[in-house]
């Protein structure tokens, strides 16, 4: 057997993977789309469709759910600020972990103030963070429910419920806003995945759908 | 513009995409491999080139570097038990995602508690989580002293150091146990991926290099 015992070993090979690297091999940019809006808005939903497509157009894409991460990394964190803070930069640095693998990342969280929500986009560069305000009443939002959760926060129940005991601050220069209230979820993807094509040429064009 | 009030846009067309569907996108099983064993025993520099044989073998592969995370997701965790035991959970965590996201996962961390990694072993499937004890003396790694931190714990002016006023427990059962103080890198990154190509059959053989 070989005795290596020296440093020059130990420095042997470093990884020389970039993201660029990675992003050449899957044929396309990696980014973030950050989605953010009130429960009940539409995030997840959307997410879910939009990834479904860019993974059917072969995108190596991924989708960090705000509910997801609560049952795994963030389930240590509680929902008073600083772990609604430490929740999102969290996610905002797993994301990041992923665009470094050139995957493209849809990230779905209420993420309901402006300051956490630039603190997860000062993490990338310039143009690989997407801001999608998934906007809809708050009516519209009550009236769906769709975990009951609004009717536990009239009563009391749940405390610190963005929209009801707790602001939700409107994203001031989203890349992208959709209104849940107006489109169906297939024209929010439809919005989306275009400002992808057209805006930020995520997809060449290489025999697939178009987008 | 179409109104959509109700509940069931909110559940309109969730993921549908698999783990199972992703390995089979990238043609290759999705794992973790865990590298755990003192500072300077080589887990880092055997994972980045362990990466670079895989990546030219066009299996989907990211390293998580304990070092690296620290600077990201765990930059606001301590060498003390506790924030040791979060550190290695959260990365376990993200390791789970990215196996989910049908990557191979490199993890190299000291980890140096049998408990700890149990608990990030669990989180996995039975053969998703292999475990390589990157065994080296103490001496060795004191000579190679790549980053001059044992020369640093030796004088006090760093506490809590594997090895020196900390334990390292050595892993009971790992799948690969690789001994840096006789086998070159190469020798120790045919093994792994060996193990991975017979074992795990990790890589279909695909025209490419067999590994």
């Amino acid at each position: 057997m070989k005795k290596n015992n020296s440093n020059k070993n130990v420095i042997w090979h470093q990884s020389m993977i970039t993201k660029e690297s990675r992003q050449k091999k899957h044929k396309h940019k990696s980014l973030i789309i950050w989605f953010t809006g009130l429960s009940g808005s539409g995030k997840s939903t959307i997410a879910n469709a939009l990834q479904n497509k860019l993974y059917e157009n072969n995108v190596s894409v991924y989708l960090l759910d705000g509910d997801n991460l609560r049952h795994g990394i963030n389930k240590n964190l509680t929902f008073t600020e600083d772990d609604r803070k430490e929740n999102i930069r969290r996610t905002a640095e797993i994301g990041k972990l992923f665009v470094d693998a050139g995957i493209v990342v849809l990230a779905a969280l209420i993420s309901p103030f402006q300051e956490d929500r630039m603190n997860a986009r000062i993490l990338f560069e310039v143009d690989e963070f997407i801001e999608v305000y998934v906007k809809c009443s708050l009516h519209e939002c009550e009236l769906r429910d769709p975990k009951g959760l609004y009717k536990k926060a009239r009563k009391g129940e749940i405390k610190q419920f963005t929209g009801i005991d707790q602001p939700y601050e409107v994203p001031k220069n989203p890349e992208i806003i959709i209104n849940t209230n107006e489109l169906s979820i297939e024209e929010c993807v439809k919005i989306i995945s275009s400002y992808l094509y057209e805006k930020v040429h995520l997809m060449h064009h290489k025999g697939g759908d178009h987008p």
